[in-house]
């Protein structure tokens, strides 16, 4: 397997100094106290130091103190994550990466040369986040959350929307739990504070004809984006949970319990199938009940009263009294007001 | 882009010379001639025949006579494929291997790479053929066709099962007007000559949760497979071809008309969708009408009466009287005689 940059450095003796930098938030550790604790020399413990700044961690020199990881609270520890999970699949294994193009096609990746189910690649920023149909998702360091999970469900390809669903709702779940907030869902991959856009999942599939190979779970969340961060050009309104929630998010906190939540989902998902999911997201859906009109490249676009969405995850509208079309794919828009 | 031996032998003077090869059946072509034609050095055109036979070609050269491409009729030739070729998408590139671990790699390993949809890559042999369920595809030389194709249609991933149908639909169709044979279908993927297997077909995805990036469509057709080439210890009762029909078949004019009928189905389903392709597999079905059990690992077997298949290519069985069960995936065998 060939390692980048960012990889190197969350591997071995490089992330057990950023972790002792982490742990020491606002205070620099000393070389000499890294180079005892880790049984390095004073020379490597400089290296690798070097090789952290170089992956772009804010790691600050201070002569004759030490080194000191600033802003050491917003970043996101993989070892703070592992200590943090209870669950059993998800993030068997994290990968965090200072930046990286997208971290799907890291993911992907991983899992074409056979990282285990729950495999997790999380970057600081992405240089090239990918949204859906072909969309670029804003990934600026320092603020959000951005990760992928690999996963290899034993279900056919035909069900594999159903996943989305349970990214989704670990998100719902998480900031439920860490913020109080109260998010809801738009169909098909949309997740709303507010009315605004909060998230964004990126799935991608590699399949046979009846069997999946590996889905990747992509997963944007705008967790410490401030009003000013958005570019003026947005597509759609768009907020994040510190807005939402007026506090400033622990990303590795808040990574760890996203996968915690997505975990409990994919478990469930897993023993009873979808309906659970199902029944879970027309709760929390913003979707149904409104009318709706969904547009999809190519096909003409559909109007009516949205009115849930099937075992197949499809999204019901009804177009006229009684005619019910089942929707695959598509771009959801209030219509006029709602139903 | 990384090209195998075989690939380099099918590109330029190497190609030009097996087309020269394949066009003189039982007749030598001298070195002079072909030097001559192709406006090649005599070392250069030695050089590239030593190439091909490394490829597996079976070309014997003949002191004084030049050089012979055994059993010519039987080798499958790409240029005769493209001259043969009526269609506008698929086999707009053709790329014809002696040998290869699997087609189907090779072509999604070409569409990862951007290859164009309608390219096609066809090999004499495969050490490692595919089949369904991570099952091995019997893939001996000089006997059968091999082939993958790649498609990027632009609708979402759920109605990728649709594709297998355009390629057994196809397969019957190049019988039918070759062979005067008349195949029916098992769902989801298997084409029968006389109740036996004559063909599998496996199709490979890459998709995002509402977009397919590419489609391999993997076709296997036992041509001249002889009763005694097929392995003892097989699944399912099989045949070829020309075990049916009493013929030796032409495995470029063969390969030919399957691309040309694919094309014509894949056209007709981007144009009308999947109904005209739903009455056409309906009528072929060997499946429809019989009392089936389907079995899926991991999820308890269904039995009941088949009785035909849904807008989404799901096989529907009737369990108990009037309830319908949708079958997304799995193995259909005959459970007790005609309905």
């Amino acid at each position: 397997m060939t390692r980048t940059l960012s990889e190197k450095v969350h591997t071995g003796s490089a992330a057990a100094i950023l972790d002792a930098l982490a742990a020491s938030p606002g205070e620099p550790v000393s070389g000499g106290e890294l180079s005892r604790r880790l049984g390095l020399s004073r020379a490597a413990v400089w290296k690798r130091v070097a090789l952290l700044k170089e992956a772009g961690f804010p790691i600050v020199s201070m002569r004759s103190h030490g080194y000191l990881l600033t802003g050491a609270e917003g970043v996101i520890v993989p070892s703070r994550i592992e200590a943090l999970l209870k669950g059993k699949v998800i993030g068997g294994k994290i990968i965090c990466l200072a930046e990286t193009g997208s971290t799907n096609v890291d993911a992907a990746r991983h899992a074409e040369e056979g990282a285990p189910e729950g495999t997790v690649v999380i970057a600081d920023s992405q240089t090239a986040g990918k949204g859906r149909l072909g969309r670029r998702w804003e990934s600026p360091p320092g603020r959000n959350l951005y990760c992928s999970v690999i996963i290899r469900p034993f279900i056919p390809p035909q069900k594999a929307p159903h996943l989305t669903f349970l990214s989704s709702l670990a998100i719902c779940d998480a900031a439920s739990d860490l913020l109080g907030l109260d998010l809801s869902l738009k169909w098909p991959n949309d997740v709303l504070a507010g009315g605004k856009k909060c998230a964004g999942l990126l799935n991608e599939m590699s399949a046979e004809s009846d069997r999946i190979r590996y889905v990747i779970l992509g997963i944007g969340v705008n967790l410490n984006m401030s009003t000013t961060d958005f570019p003026p050009d947005l597509r759609y309104p768009a907020t994040s949970l510190s807005i939402e929630s007026g506090r400033t998010i622990d990303r590795t906190l808040f990574a760890a319990r996203l996968l915690d939540c997505l975990d409990r989902w994919y478990d469930r998902y897993r023993a009873q199938g979808f309906e659970p999911v199902r029944t879970a997201w027309m709760k929390r859906s913003w979707t149904v009940g409104k009318r709706v009109r969904v547009s999809h490249d190519g096909e003409r676009g559909v109007t009516g009263v949205a009115t849930g969405i099937d075992e197949m995850g499809a999204l019901l509208v009804e177009t006229s009294p009684g005619r019910i079309e089942r929707i695959l794919a598509g771009d959801v828009t209030i219509s006029g007001g709602d139903a």
